[in-house]
């Protein structure tokens, strides 16, 4: 069966989910990632600096802003329509190679949640593994 | 073996597929949906308020406008660029959790063929299941 | 065991990789490509126009320019967050299905490894092939 992770997000911003998504895997093959949301986004980024976010969410703030007079979406907030696009943009799901239970990242790569909507928000995360082929 | 399905699009705007494609599955693992044209795309979307939609037009029209004096490649008219660039930012294809035939999705996540060109066209979509790890 | 390709990019460009990738494939499935890094791109692409490619830099120069002041990370030059961000927007991994051993492209589809770093690089693609559903 599928398994699910509910996490907690901060508000907008990222968390790091790398461990919690390791400790579930056995065997090889692929671990496919989905979040059942649209306003949030899971992606790889650089694990080492934290400038790096900084920078991402500068870039992605100038071709999704929140407010724009444009929207006609706004039932949430200014944040809400933004939150939308950037999903669009930055994806909702990753496929990840699998070696005898581990992620086959990159040495730089890290595996993080990143939360568009401006307020905390519960997100469910759906881990199925399938085994690559004889 | 995948199966293909044909869809004609009204030209540029959504389509949603979701049901079309709920229909093909059984058993549980990955659905993946692959999209064989480089100038429309396969996105889940928010399948409450048509006005996400809306704005996700306004929103990929600013970073990849029609006719853009800048392109080169302009064989089929002014939105043919365009319809790349839109392609690779929203994507061509998705994969799905799939649990006793019924997609994963969350309670806000539909299935949409957005089609990029001005002009009606038929789109092919590839559906392939792989099952989950025992 | 999910096989690794090693690739020699000539900085900045994009490289047609769809015959070392089919040439690897055997039997019905899924094929999944991913790459080991955060600043280059895996990516489908019209692959009759050569111009569709140089449209494509033109436009994602737009959204992820070199060498932006407002960049907090720029550890390795100009190009450096530029290229996380182009990674970001264009992806680093591809799904595609595979029938008897051969890759269901559309026919102008090809697979190209987008190098953004204005350096030449060395590069690893993950391929894991994955059955189908029976």
């Amino acid at each position: 069966m599928p398994r699910i992770i509910e996490l907690s997000t901060p508000g907008r911003g990222f968390t790091n989910i790398t461990r919690e998504v390791d400790r579930e895997l056995s065997g090889s093959g692929l671990c496919h990632l989905f979040l059942q949301h649209t306003s949030a986004s899971l992606i790889l980024c650089e694990n080492a600096s934290p400038d790096v976010r900084i920078d991402l969410e500068t870039l992605i703030q100038r071709i999704a802003p929140d407010g724009d007079p444009a929207y006609r979406h706004d039932d949430e907030g200014p944040d809400d329509m933004a939150a939308h696009f950037r999903t669009l943009v930055a994806g909702h799901e990753l496929t990840i190679p699998v070696q005898n239970g581990r992620l086959l990242l990159g040495t730089w790569q890290g595996i993080f949640l990143w939360e568009h909507r401006a307020q905390p928000h519960r997100r469910r995360v759906v881990i199925t593994q399938v085994p690559e082929s004889a």
